[in-house]
């Protein structure tokens, strides 16, 4: 009888990512005149510009009018990026409607199950110093591998969805008790189905437990917005989606170029 | 043993719907003088008039005094609407307190099962380029065909209910692991019910996948209010809908013209 | 075998029904001098007791400190109801918390059993143009019948206990998915506990499918409070409430009469 | 085989509950000078003290600064308390955060199986005249032994615990139709913990059923606050309460004296 | 057959905790001028560092901005802790947006079965003088020995990650209902997770049954922040996370000194 695989996929981590989803206080604004107008959307164009790795997205709907996207090395350039934008004197006409704290996150379905297979057909048990030299070992060459995938540039799309995710531990249906071999087969099935959008979409997912409230962040990117539609709408038929995907809020937006802020603004 | 069919059923979009929920703030509202109101409501009236497919709706209770209602082309009209409304002096007194972001859309379930099923008969698999290129042709000549449906005006009825809805993911009851045939079926009987409405609510069915925090939005229109609990009451016995229905918030609204805006806000 | 009975029950509506929670600025009304106040209030009280059908509650705790609760004979009414409130002086200190849409309405699954089972026996078939004349005609009779309970006055009572409910739709128990008479035999158990109260307590029901976001609105009006309480949790016990009822908030509030008001607004 | 017993259990009510949840707005407070914040304390003081039977506590956390406790003997009583507060200074510095309305109850179990057995066994019928004067006679008599537990003083311990509460009507697991005398054995079982809590725990209970959003609110005082955490964490793993008990939110507030009041808000 | 073991593992306590998360009033604040800032930043900076076993963090997202957790040695400190913020000048410019109540717990899984096993081998019974006396011993010995571990002091790393939890009590699956032994079997594997990153992660668990919403609220203190995200993780694939855990609100930070709080409020 074959032993089974322990349970924890090896996953991988790069950026860290700050989602802002921000409420113009119209009123207020549009009380200011004209060229002061112009000038604090200048400061701000230009504060968020320089910042490398944020990005600007006019959100459809009342949840937000805008989302901030940010892309850093560390928390705490994440927290310099937070802290900054609240040294701007539009922060004075924003109101903090959501948010998301998450890390740039794959996870090595694949690689963890030929791993731990050839491992234990060594005959090298989990959590021995071998075992463990070993998956380190596989993880280093994994990140370095992956490196451009784990620390990407802001997609340069015009148009972004962005949702929070988790999966299921239900009391008759819990993807945590899964053994890994059938959590493999069902993401890669998943990954099938992302793979036939691949010149359509781009997408990042980001883990934010012990961050955020939900396991996972996905960005989606793309030049056409119904096919954020159809991409989702194909995999919640997926075993792993139907089952076992459960959704936060939804933030659909427009890319903001510098030049649009500032109509945007007028 | 008949081969099952792919699960994904076909679908096409067309409009691009934004709904705006805005409470109004009497008392700054009220603060101003008469002519000042005046003023300020023929504008807006005079904005969202020209506006081509946009329509104004009393809502009945506190989740908001006006719903506005967008059907555009696409979702860059969509946000040009948006941001719009934002500089006209009434929003000045308008609180956004919701919002649903979605496209116009067509379950072709009777196509879908009839064109998997002729493929697969003529032995054509899944995925193929032949597959594919059938598949891209049927929904080439229904969008086509459906144009009209695809890109409606905005109905001239007197009262509006819209709610957006889910289908069931639940641990032993899940709409997307049902048989593509088994939906197709519940799903006809569901249409059978709306076409007894047919003359009286006019329903306009748009997606939201991706763009919103439910996976449908649904409008209906008619001239009298009570064929609205009539239909959805009717509905609700049906196995598509007991079991598989899941409902949010519902709008209910009556229609303002331009002339009764003046009057609503004099 | 005998053929089972159409799902639907004919249900027959009469008044339509808004509910307004209301919570008093109280800051801002205290720090107007007393003889305004006297004069606002005055203004308030004249507009609301010629608002024929329309009622004032003080509720306790947060949830709101005025109940309004208008019947009229159509949303248009109710339209212009609200609309009139927000023109009232006392609107300024006023800040909507809830609010309610329904439509009075009496479920009549006893009539609806006799018509199904007696058009089947006579040989009718569901849909044809007999059956619908037949039902037609029985919903015309039996809205005659009862033109008193679907159009009533505001009981006259010191206490009011409003929620909003709704039949439980879950994954092995199902309201809808029940047989029509075994949805009869439990609504009318329940009727026999609501016959008991007859005396003490007046119970108005009204549905809000496609008006408001739960199925039914529940009004009691009584004398003595308890009776509430009784009522309710006696009823708790019947197979329709324990498995099958879900319940919204509750408001409580007494009757506050035109001369009450000016003293609780002193 | 043994008659079932009828469902309803009986139970008996005393004082009228409101439990006033507030935060202080300290920024506008703290602008007051010295001198009025010391007279818009003391007049607070001097209005609360003398409202027998309330009493103010410091609530820990975000959710409120004060809780204010009223027993009174009627819903009348505590609507004139409630809008006492609103008349005083200091409610220009209060938001109301929460509430909760109940009514004093205690359940009969025991007596409720003793009464309904022995009336079954001498041949009396639910429902009759016979047994509706029995039970009548039941209540009065437990009623007037009852009544210093119907209508207790505010215990004066130090510090209090206050929640609501439901029993679970799951789709499986479903309190109102288990047979009285299960339920009865379960609550029986309950008290016995309760009753090792005597000498350190006050408990009062009270139902809300039509009153408020839950089914009961539980009154916990004591002059050690760790022997809330233990008694609830005992009695979570009781079956009544380990499978039937839905709690809400939990207030924990310390006691404060008209004298700590003045210091409070120096 | 072995007796049951009694159901209530023995647990002991230390320190009172409370975390209070605040946003920053930034437009207010901003309107200051920088000496005025400077002053009142030290002026908290000042207050905040000599309460002892004080800590102030960074919080990443629009949850809050700021997070302080106290720990004290009784609930009536933590209140005068809470109390004196909102005497401080900065709490003008603070807004509460949320906290946690509740106290240092160590549950003593292994003694409790060993303690109860002897017991019940000697032949005492439950509840006796005698089984009381022993108990009180076990916990005044354990209470004694882990002193240390019940009043911390708080860790002095970078990060903190801290959020409340639940055991599931579910329809089919609850924790509470297990007999003794297997949540000792659980909780003891789930321990062996958090021993292998004893040197990497600071773990300080409350209980709050009674004082908050939760039944525990978890801290977390590391120097690197990934940590959170794997000790998480891997813990969710335990039975005792992937059945019967359930998660509140996450709040990830970073630590701020007293000069990086006047930087960040420069």
């Amino acid at each position: 009888m074959p032993q089974e695989l322990p349970a924890v996929p090896l996953t991988i981590e790069g950026s860290s990512l700050l989602h802002q989803m921000f409420r113009i206080r119209w009123k207020d604004w549009r009380a200011l005149d004209c060229s002061t107008r112009r000038s604090i959307a200048q400061e701000f164009a230009d504060a968020i510009v320089p910042m490398q790795h944020s990005a600007i997205f006019s959100l459809l709907g009342h949840k937000g009018d805008l989302m901030i996207v940010h892309f850093r090395n560390s928390f705490v350039e994440l927290d310099a990026a937070q802290l900054a934008i609240t040294k701007l004197r539009l922060n004075d006409y924003l109101e903090g409607t959501a948010s998301y704290v998450s890390v740039v996150e794959l996870g090595l379905y694949e690689s963890t199950v030929k791993t731990y297979k050839s491992l234990l057909e060594k005959g090298v048990d989990p959590g021995t110093p071998e075992w463990k030299s070993e998956i380190e070992e596989v993880l280093a060459r994994q990140s370095e591998a992956m490196h451009a995938r784990l620390y990407p540039t802001i997609p340069d799309a015009k148009y972004v969805c962005f949702y929070p995710m988790n999966r299921l531990r239900g009391e008759s249906r819990n993807w945590y008790m899964l053994p890994l071999e059938e959590r493999q087969r069902q993401m890669h099935e998943h990954g099938m189905i992302g793979r036939r959008y691949a010149g359509e979409v781009k997408q990042i997912i980001s883990g934010s437990i012990g961050f955020d409230d939900w396991e996972w962040g996905v960005d989606l990117f793309a030049e056409e917005p119904l096919v954020f539609k159809r991409l989702i709408y194909e995999m919640r038929f997926d075993e792993v989606s139907a089952v076992y995907a459960q959704f936060g809020t939804f933030y659909f937006g427009i890319r903001v170029q510098s030049a649009d802020l500032a109509q945007m603004l007028a």
